[in-house]
């Protein structure tokens, strides 16, 4: 598979279908996977198929966003984790093959707006 | 211009350059910037570059990543704000002439990683 994008939406469905097969055969054996957030870092195919079958939760997604061109791709995902929502954010890297090499994620929490802006904002 | 990722990259070129005519160019008239963790959202470009013009702090930022293709773009940008360092990922969304008509940006923030998986991490 070399379009990213296809390659960033077969791993999403795969991962929302626990299907770890199909999600183990997008990644190339020495992937990395990136939290810049808590500076982590797995690498491995094997130990990042563990971290996601041991991930605790009921956890869902859906793909909002996808962009893909050459050898990267960006997804912007809506999560639930027993019902409670999260985003995530994830940039792929992909080798010559459409292999996932590189995956780095970030997971944006809500915050407060500081002070000062709200006569620009409308808020939801 | 019809290259998303040029785009991208001139948006944020002329951020960095407080080259406020050459931003407000990129921009459709009637430009929405989102921020999905707070709830945000800032419509037209007049109010957008005030938001821009007014942001306080000396700020600098540097693309770490863009990744663009048909109308969409994503990036990845460090930025330091009076010397502290900040993380955007930013969605962009173009018209058929190119212009920016759709901003949503995530700031995530650094957090403590959860217990339970420290065995297949590793840490920097």
């Amino acid at each position: 598979m070399s379009d990213p994008t296809a390659a960033a939406l077969a791993y999403w469905a795969a991962a929302e279908a626990r299907d770890w097969s199909a999600f183990s055969a997008l990644l190339h054996d020495d992937v990395v996977y990136e939290l810049p957030q808590t500076r982590e870092r797995i690498s491995g195919r094997t130990r990042y198929l563990q971290f996601n079958v041991e991930y605790p939760g009921d956890w869902h997604l859906t793909v909002d966003r996808v962009v893909g061109a050459g050898r990267q791709a960006a997804t912007w995902c809506h999560f639930t984790a027993d019902g409670e929502p999260a985003e995530a954010v994830t940039f792929f890297e992909l080798d010559e093959a459409g292999l996932v090499t590189s995956i780095t994620e970030f997971w944006p929490a809500a915050y407060e707006p500081p002070a000062g802006r709200a006569h620009l904002m409308q808020r939801s």
